[in-house]
């Protein structure tokens, strides 16, 4: 069991299983030392979860727990993509997130946290990250918040 | 004439001539063996098509379509970047399509498959890609898609 | 004083202290020769400004001013990411300007010109950079205009 898993074991986080494409793109590829991961949504137990529009239907806490879940299938993937072994992620580079948002709304940086708090849950400071929190005037499916990254692996 | 020129020329796509900057920035940048692709719209035949929303004016069908002439034109600019060279492209590795959308349109997905299907009809696996389908508000001249994309290449 | 210094001296123009992390996420990160900058907004003198939508609250030449804003928030942390010296700025690779706007809005690139053209005035042919403009329906605290960035260092 390697640090990380350790650490996501302490943290009471078990990964999903890495969600399968579903079409002609595929959850992460790899270029030199990068990996890009598709964007993620608030999936959890295989379901669409925490659907609709922040300034509306949803508080920022909720907003906040669909940009957390995002991160948990964004670790999810990077474990595929690391041949199963998350001690290989040296640095968690970038993320975007999209937060499912009304004209009116200001607080994306509060939702977006939920993605960025758990990656420094898990990796410590080699979790901290660039990022751009933005809105978006709706997502696939319905759903709050989608989270894209960029990470440096060995 | 390329193993890539002669899988266009079988799926009867000719690559328009790559636009020219409008402005202070260029339709792509290279930096090792990386190609950064500007958001590209539905040029066809030099003029904007498809311009409109999709949950309002467009549909899914017209999306897609609109999103496929996007990717038309990252090949453009990518071939440019290869100096006319398509075979040395190794790998697609990211897209990111942009959907003008209204809040309660749900089919991202399936608008940027139109762009998603192109890369692996004309690359094969290597046109296998990660990906995020976002909505916005509007885009530049009310164009109903946008895609950037970043290549690696030889 | 770095020839970029004079540059900016020339222009009138004073870096800001870059700005300190807000949360777990931090301004920048490198991996290999690429700097990737977090989303910066129209911050002056330590204050946020012009907040508000295109195409509503805001004119053209005022989204562009932001951009611009936004785009020397992205050089003081460039300034920092480099140990101080911007002499080390090989190429701006890439840009992403996301402009808060109503659906009604199409003139996204003038815009984000105000972030491109600085680029262009400070660093001449190494500030040409691949670009995407979109909109979002609202973005964080209001301000009307947030720019990310990669660049490519020594």
């Amino acid at each position: 069991m390697g640090m990380i898993d350790k650490r996501l074991a302490e943290l009471g986080i078990t990964l999903p299983e890495a969600a399968k494409p579903v079409a002609n793109y595929v959850p992460w590829s790899r270029t030199g030392n990068l990996v890009f991961i598709s964007g993620q949504g608030p999936i959890e137990n295989g379901k669409i979860t925490l659907q609709g529009c922040l300034g509306d239907s949803l508080s920022v806490e909720d907003g906040a727990k669909s940009a957390r879940l995002c991160a948990i299938n964004v670790l999810a993937q990077l474990k595929d993509a690391c041949g199963g072994d998350l001690d290989r992620v040296r640095r968690i580079v970038k993320l975007v997130g999209f937060v499912n948002a009304t004209p009116a709304f200001t607080d994306h940086p509060k939702v977006i946290n939920g993605a960025s708090d758990l990656m420094v849950e898990v990796f410590g400071d080699k979790g901290r990250h660039a990022r751009s929190a933005v809105a978006s005037p709706s997502l696939p499916f319905g759903i709050s918040t989608e989270v894209e990254a960029i990470i440096e692996i060995d």
